[in-house]
């Protein structure tokens, strides 16, 4: 029986690794730098260098060792392929065999950053004691991983959960990053709440705090929980959005729960006040007990889902 | 090894039953009355009695059995414990545990009939060669059922893949069936065409040869083959709706292919002509390949469904 298990989080400018003990207590977690030139080739060697590295520093022999679970940022299929990792310089990288070759032969297991994360908020986050989970990242983008059944759905070419760009408006000029118009992300991320606050605060002569310096979606929810009138309704148009596209998301895939996080989700229980009604108004009668909770891993929800991915 | 396997689905006024051997080549199909009375009571013993009388007159003993899949109209659970069956008078039927005692203890699973159906149409039908699919019944409601890894997605509480209650449309005056406002079934079923249909014929002043006589999902997509303008419209409306609902599933799910089934399906491949586009227009860059077939197996979709649920 192995004793540990490295969770690896591959960021466009950071790695970040831990070491766990096959229960989930994190024993060390560090970062390394990514270093993304020359298409990404030096990536995977560093990250095998400081993996055996720290096992020196500790003692630990390959045979202690579960293996090394990777979430990184693009598309990852069922057998550890990721494909177009863009911002790491990548092509069409196999992780599982490629670091696994650098380690020895070291079981290795490769997801996708958001589905990792997911897998983490079950094992030890906001999703703990849940198989069936939907975990939401309301971050600079809106991403999303689903897990049926305690295993990551990746889909069919690895855009399983990518909910940041499910369709929920006709009606929207503006391109979202992924060249579509009117996807959630557009109005559930930091930078869609932030355009909703700017439409409205050109639109309307109501006067408001958020006038006053910046217009975040940090300030927007500092705002409502003050009372601001404006605020309160950019927060209920980012419910409308947000409550139905989950509302949505509920009737296809039926979770336990969906579990909330990224920068926005720092605003707290208030988000529900907002997303529960609209989504209790338009779901499915039979998703109605879904329940929402809020992410509690923070940026290492990624280490601990990939730790856990070796783990099945 | 065992030569045959049997897959029986429960309709409201029928069971349909078929014997099948192991590689799905159906041998035997037959029909059953639904006894609904008495809160449903007899419906398994029936079906026990159906299925060993088959046996004794083909001469098959219970060890040449791989077992007897089941779909139901209702919620099924991944235990196969079905949750109010009301069509059937059921509240909560145990199908696995009581069908198998009385059939002896030969094993049995349970799954909802929708689901049960996509699995068949992987199976043997429109989805053959897929593992990953979302099946989708246009009937006089629309049901769906998701295969994910060539396994049914039934959700936490049997509710996955209740495509026709996602919400599509914020002004509907009408309730859907399940109490809800703007569900797709209210658009895409054939009841929803003719909804279509009939308040595009009131709205406008229009000629259409809908004028006379019966509107129907069959009548309309006759008259759009027909090259009726009025009805082309009532056609690119319901494409509108399906075609923007699958490809929030498909960035959901990120299945390979969507297999269309149901009596609205008879029209054909004219339906991919307004589903399509709408499709391409709104769908997550990383699912604009997912295929579109029709269903081919027709209402024996769930007998064959059925069978395969117990060769897992």
């Amino acid at each position: 029986m192995a004793d540990y298990v490295f969770g690896v989080d591959i960021g466009g400018t950071t790695v970040k690794l831990g070491l766990f003990d096959t229960q989930g207590s994190v024993l060390d977690k560090w970062e390394i730098p990514t270093r993304t030139e020359n298409g990404g080739v030096s990536i995977l060697p560093d990250i095998a260098g400081s993996v055996q590295d720290k096992m020196r520093e500790r003692g630990i022999a390959a045979g202690d060792v579960a293996g090394v679970g990777v979430g990184a940022p693009g598309p990852v299929d069922g057998d550890g392929v990721i494909h177009k990792a863009v911002n790491l310089g990548w092509g069409e990288m196999n992780l599982k065999k490629e670091l696994g070759a650098l380690l020895g032969g070291m079981r290795v297991e490769g997801g996708n950053d958001a589905n990792v994360a997911a897998l983490g908020e079950m094992w030890k986050g906001g999703g703990q004691g849940y198989r069936n989970l939907v975990a939401v990242t309301l971050g600079t983008g809106v991403g999303g991983g689903i897990i049926i059944g305690g295993k990551i759905m990746t889909g069919a070419t690895g855009s399983g959960g990518e909910i940041g760009h499910i369709h929920v408006e006709d009606h929207e000029s503006e391109a979202c990053g992924c060249g579509n118009y009117g996807c959630l992300e557009e109005y559930a991320s930091a930078t869609g709440i932030t355009r909703l606050a700017n439409r409205r605060l050109q639109a309307s002569d109501k006067d408001s705090v958020l006038r006053q310096g910046e217009v975040s979606a940090k300030t927007v929810f500092d705002a409502v929980k003050a009372g601001d009138a404006l605020a309160v309704e950019v927060a209920e148009q980012f419910g409308e959005y947000l409550g139905k596209g989950l509302a949505v998301i509920a009737g296809v895939v039926n979770p336990e729960i969906f579990v909330i996080g990224g920068g926005v989700s720092r605003a707290g229980e208030v988000l529900f006040r907002y997303i529960r009604p609209v989504f209790d108004r338009t779901v499915f009668h039979g998703c109605k007990d879904t329940k929402f909770a809020l992410a509690t891993l923070g940026n290492d929800a990624g280490i601990y889902g990939a730790a856990r991915m070796v783990l099945d």
